[in-house]
């Protein structure tokens, strides 16, 4: 069916009931004739125009062939971008009150901010150390508590029968810790479930999701996880750290906290997106910092995700915050392990250093990696398909709190019953050696001074497990075991994903790879000759981790980075980095990775690095939304109020045009204005009346805005009296006068270049004479992408 | 003296004799105006205008207050911005030709692109991995037969007397491998002189530096390295690593060799600056990653010195090429060790792996650490200073070829005599140890059984040196030894660095900062109780390493990566860290790093990563090039001609404005055409009969200007006859119609970002008519900079 041009009715653009931040007036009849499909040269086919929210469920009814086996009725289409997120601004609006600033600042000025975004960005790293160790000693010792009750619990029972009981007892803990969890994740702040990071790589991207840089968020976040964990869910509590940590950047940025009405009147230059999107960054480095001890690894992820907008400044500052992260992480815990002082610790997982005789590895060597690789990219993307179908199921099903609450519980249950079953059932009893990390070795059957061996996968943290599996002498395990501990895990940490609790799925993943890492290490000792020592199963175990979590969320600098320092040793570097190459390849080839799903799945308009490559045959005029609705530069206040009132044209940005009467005619671009900037406007009234002399001489000042930042007034609550309507209002000092502008013709990459290059949000488009013409926004450029046919288009929704 | 405005006679703008990419004509009286000196509110003084180098050596006399204690009569004034660099253009022409073949391309199309680029990168990574095989076998075998030659010698005179004769067998080895390194770079390829590492730095920041990525000069460099570190100067190899691999790169890419005359018919889609460019990333990052064993610190350093311009799709590749380029090298060299297959060596350099017994540090030791790189900022700024001057000296005095060899013989031989005479006078002798890496142990006057430990520092080559600091066991040294070398190796290595020779100032470097950090951790043991085992030399050194090299040459991250990776252990990841940034910081605070030291001393319009703080006062108006030089959408041939030809306005970038009839009047902008494109349509002699018949019909493709590319021909070696030059030219399909525009009130900061993000070469300025009054160009953004007095403006200069 490919190169079948399906038709399909599309509704004209202009009957969108909202545009988001375009700003197109009602006029869909002279947009029809572009609502058509068209054939380009390349054979490949791509459609223009927008469906209506109205039409969808129809049109996925008719359109069975597109979406093929995907169950019908799905509310969240992956070809619908949602209109609810915005952008940011990470453009300065470098309006007059802005440069009269600027240029009042003497050098000492620059220099002082210059050290207060240190000072910053090393209270970033030091909160978020911090958080790191409280989670991290929290976890331990409630965990410690659960499995001391439990394996006491067993032993009573092992011998006297009823070991029925021991399960419940198990199951019923696990279920109220993460009954907690859940709960505060459903009821109280729904944007905390999940690991953190799809949300954050969004906003690095400069996509505004709502509430997630939040102070309520982050307790609930840190609450959340340390329930999940102790809670016994295939989880890891090192995404939700990245959350965190940009949670704790955007707060202490600000210097002040609009959920506890405090202000500190300090950092007041940082109240804008573009500053707080920089602090926001070293947020989230300084939280992989402290998750991973990677301190360089986590300046890597920032860059990965945020990256088109660094600095060698930015990037030192980053990876300032990423070293007193680490560093303040393994400062309190040397103190609270009573070795104060020893900071050679890494961060919070540590999966214990490989020494370099187990280490060397060998050429022949390099295929069985790579083909571990592939292993790993094919059940990754299984992975995520499976995660895929069930998150689809709970968009439709799970949507309610108190069902999501039960089905976190029913999970957590049965994680409990499974493991239980799987050490009842196994009979691989190991020796108990001295030097092993087993911290409640269970001895159930097995005879005295040895342990069940399925139990130290099972029961224990899954940090602990990972550590084991690299790290236990060969013959730890037996294949059977790990084999079957593979299996069921694999299936657990995917059904867990997505649960409306806060958890990560980095340490679930590598305990999976781990697993079959680690069997393949065993099989391959067992087909080559007993005497080679090459095929050590902890080597196996690393390099199957680093496959499966590459195969899952599909990173590959950051990530090579985060193993060679998580496991303090560089000479796996390379295959590591192979494997991670080769997952991501082969995953690719299947579904995209565990993170961009969620983030499809969600509707969120994500600007990739670059346009589609078969882009350049669309120019900004197909792109842009049209016409736009512009201001003058003395504009009417009633007029500015109508059009901000305006719900089904909940635009955001506005080009101020020159001597324009009509407006839907086409004027001389002078400026741009903001929605937030017009609220404070008319909050303030800085009305100017017909007669010209000031009806409000109180000038506003940049403070004035940063005050109101971020969080503006709706345009409902503010009252406008019949008079001031009549009130003009000069809009001339507070517009962008130097919008960035493109002639129609720029073709969508060169168009895309300029806007992503820059972290625009608005982008004027402009004729030959500087008259505007369009304004190209982030979800015009989100919605081309490639597909198997070729370019094709999202449609845009209210949902 | 700050704050007294210097009054100097400032030639009017128009009266430059060249203006490189910027296109003024000569009307010099309209621009007189603005040639004043200004104050502005903060206390910043600053100067606008330039001042022509016909003025200039009268300039530098009177002003003796500004260059204070500074030799008069210098060639090279810092204050000068150069005008025979051109810019790179990363930013596409995205004209006719270029869209028609993109459209036509499939998506198919594209990711065979996509693949060659991997190919490119893989064939990029490979190649200098086989160089970097190629040098470090070489140096060995020469450096161990010269060894090998010497000791014997000196053997057989210890006993007999006569060592004056050794003294001479190894100045004159020294001198004569020098000779040869210096006669090749001196006579052949002067722009092979040095690491390269400035001129990658400038390339990756957009400047053409000519013939730094040619064929000879990599066939030089590597015969100049291997000479020069044979030859035993304070030198490494791994900054020319670096270079070769960019001119690999930049060749491999392209798929033919114009220096050889061979055309492989491949890759011509890479045939402009922003893939060229792309690739010299790769190749720059793959020369790190050989010379460190250090992909991931390789990649980093591409994107600490090219970073504005890059995306994940590209560090991806970038990464390739440093994983294949770390994986040829120690491929071949655990098969020239008789080792296949092991591939756990790292790189070029071996630093020997830490082991976690001596790695743990303290609390306590931070302090100390910070000490430590303070030390080496400063060690590292006087260093810069001194080579500063030495740089100036050598300008004026030693610009002749023969000269620049026999300065280069000189430094051997005075090498090699310190050197010997510091053995000869070191009575500090070593038991022989079995585990010790001296290859070469000299026993001169020592006992039977023991070694002198001055030699194991002086007699071998700087790597294994610096290995020996690292590693050899504490009490392998005296201070007073330790103490002697750091003072007289300083020096040399002062002396060597920008000789006319092929040499890396890594290695000397790190050598200086291990001697003095032993020598540093040998009196912390000695003031601490005797039997406290943290103050471990070896670690000490290591810390002085990076402290000393940091204060040399100010990288921070990518440093870090490197020492991180070439040391095999990340525990050491933290302190480093510190030690580097606090070396970067003291030494920022007495003079620029070493590149850039050099980078300015060759007058090369480098940007920054952001405008000076303090230049929110200046718009593009004041900023641009004005008037602009514009060419008709249909223009007359003899004109364009005329204008190329014009020697004292050497421009590369015209607009293309609509319906002028008076070159000095204002065009509504319709386009930007660069020289180079002119070049080839007049070669091919694209010209339109003024009744507008085809006068050839033959059409062009882009092919034809992908063959041209990079060596345009001179507009002189193009005939056009009398008749000709009354022909038209249509540049509408040529031209770039829709280059990036801003409005005159377009504050500096707000172009610097334009221009940086984008890797423009040209910014075209228009007033809201869209009509065209200006230009701005790298060299008028990089003129201004902020000095000790507030913004400070560079002058331009021919030389």
């Amino acid at each position: 069916m490919a190169n079948i041009t399906k038709k399909v009715s599309w509704s004209s653009r202009g009957d969108d009931p909202a545009q988001g931040e375009g700003t197109p007036l009602l006029n869909g009849a002279t947009e029809a004739a572009r609502c058509t499909t068209r054939q380009f040269s390349g054979g490949n086919i791509f459609r223009i125009g927008r469906m209506s929210t109205v039409d969808l469920e129809e049109e996925t009814n008719t359109e069975e062939d597109s979406v093929l086996s995907r169950p019908k009725e799905i509310p969240h289409n992956e070809k619908l971008l949602s209109l609810k997120y915005e952008s940011l601004d990470y453009d300065n609006s470098e309006n007059q009150l802005f440069l009269e600033e600027e240029r009042r600042m003497s050098y000492m000025g620059f220099r002082c901010l210059e050290i207060s975004r240190w000072v910053v960005c090393g209270l970033i790293g030091f909160l978020t150390g911090l958080i790191a160790c409280f989670i991290d000693i929290v976890v331990e010792n409630l965990a410690g508590v659960k499995y001391q009750v439990v394996k006491q619990n067993i032993e009573k029972f092992t011998e006297v029968g009823g070991l029925s009981i021991s399960l419940i007892l198990w199951a019923v803990l696990n279920s109220v810790f993460v009954m907690m969890g859940s709960v505060m994740v459903a009821f109280f702040e729904p944007i905390a479930a999940g690991s953190g990071i799809p949300q954050i790589k969004c906003y690095l991207n400069g996509v505004k999701i709502p509430r997630v840089v939040r102070l309520k968020t982050l307790v609930v976040k840190v609450f959340g996880v340390i329930c999940s964990v102790a809670g016994g869910l295939a989880v890891g509590k090192e995404g939700p750290m990245i959350h965190s940590g940009a949670v704790v950047a955007a707060g202490v940025s600000q210097g002040r906290s609009t959920s506890l009405k405090k202000d500190f009147k300090i950092f007041e230059y940082f109240r804008r997106d573009t500053e707080k999107r920089d602090f926001v960054s070293a947020g989230a480095a300084a939280g992989v910092s402290a998750a991973f001890g990677a301190p360089v690894g986590g300046v890597l992820f920032s860059l990965e995700e945020g990256a088109s907008f660094w600095n060698q400044m930015l990037t030192w500052r980053i990876f300032f915050a990423s070293m007193m992260s680490t560093f303040t992480l393994n400062f309190f815990l040397s103190i609270y392990h009573g070795k104060t002082g020893d900071l050679s610790n890494p961060g919070l997982i540590n999966f214990g250093r490989f020494e370099s005789d187990s280490v060397e590895y060998n050429l022949y060597e390099i295929p069985i990696f790579i083909v571990m690789g592939a292993l790993g990219g094919v059940l990754g993307a299984l992975f995520n398909v499976l995660n895929y179908w069930l998150t689809i199921f709970r968009i439709r099903y799970v949507h309610r709190p108190c069902l999501q609450v039960m089905e976190a519980m029913l999970v957590a249950a049965v994680t409990a019953t499974v493991s239980f079953a799987m050490i009842y059932f196994s009979n691989d009893c190991q020796p108990l050696g001295e030097d092993q990390a087993e911290e409640y070795p269970l001895q159930l059957f097995c005879a005295d001074g040895e342990y069940n061996s399925m139990a130290s996968a099972f029961f224990n943290t899954p940090e602990r497990s990972v550590r084991s599996l690299f790290h236990n002498p060969p013959g730890s395990y037996n294949p059977l075991t790990l084999g079957v501990f593979t299996l069921s895990y694999f299936f657990l940490a995917c059904w867990t994903y997505g649960l409306t609790v806060s958890a990560g799925v980095f340490i679930p993943s590598m305990l999976i790879g781990a697993a079959w890492g680690r069997l393949f290490g065993i099989l391959l000792s067992t087909i080559s000759s007993s005497t080679a020592t090459w095929p050590d199963p902890g080597k196996y175990a690393l390099i199957g981790a680093a496959a499966q979590l590459g195969g899952i969320v599909r990173m590959t600098l950051s990530l090579t980075v985060i193993m060679v320092e998580a496991t303090g040793n560089v000479t796996y570097g390379l295959p590591i980095m192979l494997v991670l190459m080769t997952a991501k390849i082969v995953g690719d080839y299947f579904i995209e990775g565990l993170y961009d799903v969620h983030i499809k799945l969600q509707s969120v308009p994500f600007l990739h690095w670059e346009a589609p490559a078969t882009s350049h045959s669309l120019t900004a005029r197909e792109v842009m939304s049209s016409p736009v609705t512009s201001f003058n530069r003395i504009e009417k206040v009633g007029t500015i109020v109508d059009i901000l009132s305006n719900t089904t044209t909940n635009h955001n940005g506005f080009p101020v045009v020159n001597e324009l009467i009509d407006h839907n005619e086409l004027g001389k671009i002078c400026g741009l204005i903001l929605r937030s900037q017009l609220i404070v406007l008319l909050k303030h009234k800085v009305f100017v009346e017909r007669a010209r002399s000031r009806l409000n001489q109180r000038k506003l000042q940049l403070k004035d805005f940063r005050d109101a930042y971020p969080r503006f007034p709706p345009i409902q609550s503010i009252h406008v009296s019949q008079d001031e309507r009549e009130c003009m209002m000069d809009l001339t000092e507070f517009m962008n006068p130097t919008p960035y502008t493109v002639p129609q013709e720029t073709s969508l990459p060169r168009v895309f270049k300029l806007f992503r290059a820059l972290g625009l949000r608005h982008l004027v488009v402009v004729d030959n004479e500087n008259r505007v013409v369009g304004l190209v926004t982030r979800k015009d450029l989100a919605r081309y992408h490639l597909g198997k046919h070729g370019l094709e288009e999202m449609q845009l929704a209210q949902t």
